[in-house]
């Protein structure tokens, strides 16, 4: 029996942290047992809301690709592409606006959330960022990906991509797509340092490719318990972002499960946590950094990867290129 | 000093008649002495309007590519290609997707004509209906043509590749993209049999492929004089059909004054007149159908023109986007 296929990735909007490991990077790498994988760096999707912050696309692109390798994503079982060299889901994206109404684009809630979040007027609302979902929809369906890995604010975009296949399939008189479907886990978010969202442009993430002496820095900084002033006031787990670290990252439970214990009597500092919270990190973070060592070293190594990725992607995608001409051009 | 480089083309959706020969073809078989000339067969934008018409799009292809040869375009010294084989206008599309708001095209006002014209509702306008600006800049600035010939309605669409053209160049700050210049003839119209406008859905066209016999046929439906009873009424030049035809396509123009002055006096019959008028088109079209019958005997040839097209298209069109890549991910 043949794997089934899931496509998932991200923007390089900027190299990837603790929140995405958390997120999705951990659960891609199990993937890989069990599915094809196929890994995209969405970089025509930067331009939706980066188009005038001179993002370094093709550093980004560089430095995605060795965090993916890194945490455990494997070549060998794994593609990984960059979405613009793939002129198949360009072509696709031209058949697919077809497809579609504006008004349809129009009604898909998550695009107005999303132009909220990005702080744009809805007056200034590029085309491209409108037709967010038409483009995704060329993504899965040029790959014709079986599962798409998404959280729960993504789903209509990917209600968007099952009804453009099924449309695709109606005014073409073909049984050429099979509907995608959502692999809707939860998301488990990781708080940024400071307690908000972690991202880039708020400086409270700590990076996959961060040196341990920047982590045990950027420990320093995380926000605990704002009622708790001095070493031996009692203190909060919840909503602690000492502990969601803790919990997420040691492997010594019993060690966590004392400190929280001692947190709450206020007999052990915030100080000495964030130290330890810092080599627990630290211990996370070194077979990562050990292997993002052997490809940094190999900077041709990592573009050959690139290259696979692509000509394996090129090759499914030409695949569906030839049966979506076939028929429309029948 | 290097020609000139000219983009204009048709959409697949049928075979050319006269008015097409009339209102551009031959004025296209006059570019290609002065202008490095590329013809555009745009199968995408069949589907702004005919989405659901079941048209023959490859068939079409063929026949337009057919038409333009037997009018005189030259494949050595012109390109003649298909859109939708240039992955590069789907690329450049997607990148110029990001330039323009939804709110510009919108204000866009040939786009409200073209939907009212094509009888569609604007909530059920299509994204690449609304879109199909961006996609014509993708086109013309693929190939860095610097004419573009229009009518007065289509001025706003080059407006539209104008704009991305410089928003590209600055948000990229790049000097790429020279900003193409429309080329504003008249376009002169020639009226359909019935004297609506000619089209093939009102059944009112003589198409450059027409037989002798059926052309023979169809003049003999041509709209004339409707005040006009008898043979020996006096009748009405203007607005007459008949007289528009002659004017358009007979190389004798003292036998046509005659024509008139007698009509005009009631001397000469309009059956006389139409036989007359099937002997000029015929005339017109001998040698067309001549050049059309070496291509329709040799399906190769046309293949291989097709082909040379659209690798000289694609040569030139490459070269765009790897500037554009340059300045993008520079």
């Amino acid at each position: 029996m043949t794997k089934k296929r899931i496509l998932t990735g991200d923007r390089p909007t900027g190299s990837l942290h603790l929140g995405h490991y958390v997120g999705s990077l951990r659960n891609r790498v199990r993937f890989q047992e069990e599915y094809d994988c196929f890994f995209i760096i969405a970089d025509y999707q930067v331009f939706t809301d980066h188009l005038n912050d001179n993002i370094q696309i093709s550093k980004n692109i560089r430095e995605i690709t060795m965090d993916y390798l890194s945490v455990g994503i494997d070549p060998k079982k794994s593609s990984i592409f960059i979405q613009s060299e793939i002129p198949e889901i360009a072509q696709l994206t031209m058949y697919f606006s077809f497809l579609v109404s504006i008004a349809r684009l129009n009604r898909n809630p998550t695009i107005k959330e999303e132009l909220k979040a990005a702080k744009i007027k809805e007056s200034e609302m590029s085309y491209g960022f409108l037709g967010y979902p038409v483009s995704q929809a060329a993504d899965i369906l040029a790959l014709r990906a079986n599962i798409v890995p998404v959280g729960e604010d993504q789903l209509p975009h990917l209600e968007q991509t099952r009804e453009i296949a099924k449309k695709f399939n109606n005014v073409f008189k073909a049984d050429l797509f099979e509907l995608p479907e959502a692999l809707l886990g939860e998301v488990p978010r990781l708080s940024g340092l400071d307690g908000q969202k972690m991202s880039k442009s708020r400086n409270n993430a700590i990076y996959l490719k961060d040196s341990k002496e920047d982590v045990a820095k950027k420990v320093m900084k995380v926000f605990t318990d704002p009622t708790r002033i001095h070493a031996d006031d009692p203190g909060h787990i919840e909503g602690n972002v000492l502990f969601e670290y803790f919990d997420a990252f040691s492997k010594d439970k019993e060690e966590v499960n004392e400190f929280k214990k001692e947190y709450k009597k206020g007999k052990i500092g915030d100080v000495l946590l964030k130290k330890r919270l810092g080599e627990v990190i630290n211990e996370f973070l070194d077979p990562i950094r050990e292997k993002r060592k052997e490809y940094e070293s190999h900077p041709k190594l990592v573009e050959k990867i690139l290259e696979e990725g692509i000509e394996k992607t090129r090759k499914e995608a030409g695949k569906t290129m030839e049966m979506v001409k076939e028929a429309i051009y029948k």
